[in-house]
């Protein structure tokens, strides 16, 4: 059933993970361990006592002093090649680095901005002369990078752009014109990659933008809810002149690096996100310690373990399931430069194959913090809503998540359209699966009680039952509405939830399978009740949205079977949650905060 | 089965709920609708475009200015009766006072703190003398209120409070030293409640201190989330000198106090964050509707129909919920005062005897006015981050609602532990009823296809079912536990969102009953749909706490009998929610706004 070859993007639906496909972050080098702790340390010491002024600044001296100080470390650089003055790390080291990063509030915004949308166009596009002029610059710090796609009437509808770039008389330039606005380290940037349609093409096309080009201009400092020390500004282009040696790539081919760089974009913010959240559990579990009530430590209380440990439980997955990724955006890189492919376009084919799964980590990832602040700040009780404890500014802060590289709901439909896009051009062949689930539900149940071999021999049936659950609504779906499916955004959220539920919890349970097997259960414990807990609560919520997809579309008996089919591939023998969850909490209170 | 008495608190648990004895929000009188409008107007003119103002004001000036206008209004007075200044409204009118303001942000907290918990206290506790000299003043708004409870070391558990007040030598005054924090409307009141200990009591003792005694020094204005606008303080008391004649109700009697004006601080909450409810759905649909991406209005897209519905159901379901428990403590006020109770006394027992409701109600209104202004802020995309927008606010404002007056959670094991208590008393028997139950899941299940009469005749089964599964985990749980059942807070939490779930679903589905009796099903089809999808909702939701209930006590055979009878007593004929959602959505963005 497995093969040696790299899964590929979105074939999770339709074939099982084994333990010795899947990385787990405990495979991380001693020098990878290494580069995290020192970004880790850098976001403790330089970071951390300084987002009070960082969020409180004027003007943006604050920011563009830590992004020095982070160029200067190397920082900016770890994605950037060695000859152009980078680290050259490979993708999943960069995903260590971004999560290290994570808990650095607006900071994180800021070089997470100028190292991926800011930089990468140039990286992945650019020509050698744009390249060697740009990159070592970017990657030292010493120029400061932004992304200017969105405007005031296009939002997710990027390619609604209305900026324009006129080519000047003497055709030596491009005059650019144009408003742009929620541009992260707009006030500070040299740099600017921005995105316009030249003449009357209908796509966008991509242009390297110098702040010393002249003809820019800004609005002041947006007041936000939060990452309040991240700059984001109005920018107007008022014919500014770029040399046409600034185009990017090719005419009308913005779009696609837009695209692209999003997926690389989303990917890293899930793992950013798991920084902040485990910082967050850090937080919450320490204030637990410390804060008694009715004569007992909160941590005491049932209601707060319960809460400790959901937060653990969805950021340790995440993890599990964001390298997962990494690595194997990092071996198709690998496998396609073996097969003779460029080192750049090696990458963004290596990242676009994985385009589903970037979109719904950045999905989950996101709610996953969002989750955890907001228990954190419950656990706060009253200090939560306060500025004087961590809470507040960890709740708007991690709010922007769920907006910004695509809003969850674009996320989401992008995930299921790509699915649907892939099997249409016979690249996954999701139908013939969805087929033989088809046939299964109208067959006799497997009432066998055999059990396959392993710790988890139970749970990967369960896992494969969820993947037919999967499999069979949304062939329902497709078969019932084929390209009209593009109409009904509800069945293809709740099929997305379904899809983001099953990675997950695979990877999740691989993951702690997989650590089993190296180390044994004894040492493995508190990570397989980790593993439980989510898969247990995702059987519940695909259980749920599987429903919605069903009753959403099917009527009569077809209804019935099918509900019935769900109620099959949803089963899974009960558990005691609760004591799990307890276990969980306690030894997150015993080492004072996250556990792994 | 039913009675003509009025259903006493917490007795929704063993019986239905009839058409008949349910007031709906319809049948307010004309005078109290236009009491209503008249503070919704009031909110509009004079406080919404005031709230940028209000929010960044360096002092309490704004609010002050705000405060005495609704006070020339008579908005201060509401509940107070005539004879002292104010207009002596029931209690449901009260409630529909306190939605009507609930759009108010950091106004309607500080009105709720003057009016409830600042006012409240002097009115049922006070004695004539004190009734005389306080509340026409603060009827009136010459004087504003705050009630210091909350210490830096007693949050939730207000009684571990360490303010002491000592007896001067000379035996006229009381000398308050303490520390108090959180203290709403601390920056200007001129009169506060205040709670602390007598020499070595046990138990707190309520004053009534003027800041004209003396004494008083306070911290800075609180940095906070939210509520910016309302008045937030830390209050120091130094040998605060307080005329023995200030003390309130009687000596170790401030507990009480507390606990009885938190009852009705909770479910004022409840209404207020209706009213804060249907001002964000107005705001997301009129967003919907302007907004357009891919060249449609978002309302056209079935994922912002799915946001739009679950906004508009939810706050519906709570409404129906607030003005059912509102009408019950009214009736029982009248028959306490009929059967010789004296005005105070009958309106703190009409209170206290739904504490459970008070308790459920709170929980479910302020997640639903959290769960309205997320996915409003998600409507608004990145609009909803950014300070020019009102998303933002009403995001940061809305969260402090599970915090204050009690946290969720311990508004959710007050609600259970309140029915066991009363259960152990007698006053409840939830035993007979959970026995019944127990004998039922033993014996053979009711295939019978008998539906009731009426619209919703097999809805009514349903929900009598799901009382049947909250009583048979419930039951399980107590007879497993008994008393150390308040050491299994995540058993408690869970019974009391089944509670939450069945109150609020059944109340929704009555009202809509009772409309469609009175007027047909032609014009209340949306409600309908609202009462349907909640109701579907509600079943999910009761299954997946029961199951989290159940496992975490049963084992072996009883478990899985439980868990048969979870299944049996959660089954509800499929419905197609999602064309339900669009219809109701729909409805809204035709009426631009919140549909009822």
């Amino acid at each position: 059933m497995a093969t040696n070859k790299t899964m590929k993007g979105g074939e999770f639906l339709i074939r099982p993970l084994l333990p010795e496909e899947l990385f787990i972050p405990e495979e991380f080098s001693e020098e990878q361990k290494m580069i995290g702790q020192t970004c880790i340390d850098f976001i403790k010491t330089e970071i951390q006592p300084r987002l009070e002024e960082m969020d409180g600044a004027k003007d943006s001296s604050v920011m563009v002093d830590m992004m020095d100080k982070a160029g200067n470390l190397g920082l900016l650089g770890t994605s950037v090649p060695e000859e152009y003055g980078g680290f050259g790390m490979d993708f999943n080291t960069s995903m260590l680095v971004a999560e290290a990063c994570g808990s650095g509030h607006s900071f994180a915004v800021a070089l997470s901005a100028h190292t991926g949308i800011g930089t990468l166009p140039i990286l992945y596009y650019g020509t050698e002369a744009q390249k060697q002029h740009y990159l070592p610059k970017l990657a030292s710090g010493e120029w400061k990078a932004a992304y200017c796609l969105t405007e005031p009437d296009s939002g997710s509808d990027a390619n609604a752009a209305k900026s324009k770039a006129v080519l000047s008389e003497d055709g030596t330039h491009y005059l650019i014109t144009g408003q742009k606005m929620w541009i992260t380290n707009g006030g500070f940037a040299d740099v600017f990659i921005v995105f316009a349609k030249i003449a009357d093409d209908k796509n966008l096309t991509a242009f390297i933008v110098e702040k010393s080009f002249g003809g820019i201009t800004m609005n002041e400092e947006e007041r936000k809810m939060g990452i309040k020390g991240s700059s984001t500004r109005q920018i107007f282009f008022n014919d500014c002149p770029v040399p046409i040696e600034n185009l990017l790539f090719k005419r009308e081919g913005g779009f696609k690096i837009a695209v692209n760089i999003l997926n690389i974009g989303r990917i890293k913010l899930a793992a950013a996100v798991i920084g902040a959240g485990k910082r967050v559990v850090d937080q919450a579990v320490q204030y637990a310690n410390d804060r008694k009530q009715f004569g007992q430590s909160l941590h005491q209380f049932g209601a707060i373990k319960y809460k400790i440990a959901e937060m653990i439980v969805k950021n340790y997955a995440s993890e599990s399931a964001c390298y997962r990724v990494g690595q194997n955006i990092d071996d198709t890189i690998s496998e396609l430069k073996a097969a003779g492919m460029s080192d750049s376009e090696a990458k963004l084919k290596g990242v676009e194959q994985f385009a589903i799964e970037c979109a719904l980590l950045k999905v989950h990832g996101s709610e996953t913090l969002d989750y955890s602040v907001d228990e954190g700040v419950q656990i706060y009780g009253g200090m939560g809503f306060s500025a004087e404890a961590p809470m507040d500014r960890a709740y708007r802060d991690s709010r922007i998540n769920r907006i910004f590289e695509g809003t969850n709901e674009i996320n989401r439909l992008l995930a299921v359209g790509t699915v649907i896009k892939r099997a249409m051009k016979g690249e996954l062949d999701i139908m013939t699966a969805a087929m033989a689930v088809g046939k299964e539900i109208l067959g006799v149940p497997d009432f066998s009680t055999s059990i396959p071999e392993g710790v988890f021999g139970k749970e990967y049936k369960v896992i494969a039952n969820l993947k037919k659950a999967l499999l069979m609504s949304a062939g329902g779906a497709l078969q019932k509405y084929t390209a009209e499916i593009e109409q009904e955004q509800e069945i293809l959220m709740s099929l997305a939830d379904m899809m983001i539920e099953i990675y997950v919890a695979e990877s999740v349970l691989v993951r702690v399978d997989k650590l089993i097997q190296q180390s044994g259960v004894a040492g493995n414990e508190i990570a397989k009740e980790c593993a439980l807990v989510y898969l247990h609560e995702a059987v519940d919520k695909i259980h749920h949205h599987g429903k919605e997809v069903i009753t959403g579309f099917a009527t009569g008996d077809e209804l019935n079977v099918m509900l019935m089919g769900l109620k099959r591939f949803t089963k899974i023998d009960p558990k005691n949650l609760k004591e799990a969850r307890r276990k969980i909490a306690e030894a997150a209170i015993q080492k004072m905060g996250y556990i792994f």
